[in-house]
């Protein structure tokens, strides 16, 4: 519609963004052009460096920019001998963000999914089966979502631990969310959250003692 | 917080997108980099080669690829010698869509903001004297939008134009959108509405007599 057959690819193009539609980019677009056309430059720049420059980390796959990413490449990390088993990167970066595991990651991306084709060798499971053959991991923390395939995918790699006598296997908590409304919750969560209940844990006698 | 520098940089990057925040620009990248590197190379490159050549035609300021754009090129368009004066490409591509003006246009991209130090010089007006000097055009549509600033604007063209004894000068219509609710238009459309309210025009007689 617009003069400008190289603005129409534009427009074209950003609509391989998730979420922006003919209108979004379009507006985008415009906005680029009439006033970022400096940032929109450096824009294109830097998306072709990273689509042509991010890899995975040769140990457990998460997106980095050299051969092992930051950390597989830190010596604390390995300390614990826990090893964290996400879907994706996204999924990493949430617990990272969490700071409440300080051990190693392994990344599947994605799930198995027979229906699609997605077998253990798409997911790195080769990979996984050295790290577990080597003996540096102790502790594995299933974080796969929580949904069919994820548990499927959950229950192929425990089996695969225990071969090589890894027993201690956990996998993340489900249940209502802090903070969340009980009535909100749906109704499967809110099975979960009651048939994985916990102890109730009273305060320790000295902190009651300090009340009186 | 991810592994990858380069992954930050194309996050960040991304939010120069109006409409594009961390979380969004987060998810496109993941996106691009789970799914579509190839598309997203693709948008890079479109990216910089539409900063780099779109440019704006010498006679109406639209965006175009050559130096002149393709409605300035069609020689139709100058036949009814009217010109359409909008504030941006985006107003000229809407008035195109709506299939109802065959003339040629001006760009103004933007309309006179002192307070912004955006003066007559900025919006092209010595080019667009340029137009009016040279007798090419018989009548003027003002369409800047129903703005103080755009009002201000369109005084200041109409009075170039007279200079020239341009004199079939118009504004566009502004009131209730057709389709569209009485009591949910604001005031001062509706007030604009009933000023600027119009004659009824019954139907043709010719038409009665076929109905009886």
């Amino acid at each position: 519609m617009s003069g400008s057959a190289l603005l129409e690819r534009l427009i074209k193009a950003l609509q391989i963004q998730p979420g922006i539609g003919p209108k979004a980019a379009t507006r985008i677009a415009y906005n680029m052009l009439d006033h970022r056309r400096h940032d929109a430059l450096e824009l294109g720049q830097v998306l072709i460096d990273a689509m042509t420059n991010i890899r995975t980390c040769v140990s457990c796959r998460n997106y980095c920019d050299h051969q092992l990413c930051s950390i597989c490449a830190n010596p604390k990390r390995l300390e614990g001998k826990q090893l964290c088993i996400v879907e994706t990167p996204a999924n990493l970066d949430a617990i990272e963000r969490s700071n409440s595991y300080k051990g190693l990651y392994f990344v599947l991306h994605g799930h198995l999914s027979p229906i699609d084709g997605i077998g253990p060798k798409d997911l790195g499971m080769d990979t996984l089966e050295k790290i577990f053959a080597s003996g540096q991991v102790k502790e594995i923390i299933l974080a796969t979502s929580t949904t069919v395939e994820g548990e499927a995918t959950s229950l192929f790699i425990a089996k695969l631990a225990a071969k090589y006598e890894i027993t201690n296997i956990s996998r993340i908590a489900s249940g209502v969310p802090l903070g969340g409304e009980i009535d909100t919750v749906d109704q499967r969560t809110l099975a979960s959250s009651l048939t994985n209940r916990m102890p109730f844990t009273l305060l320790p006698p000295e902190d009651e003692g300090s009340k009186g």
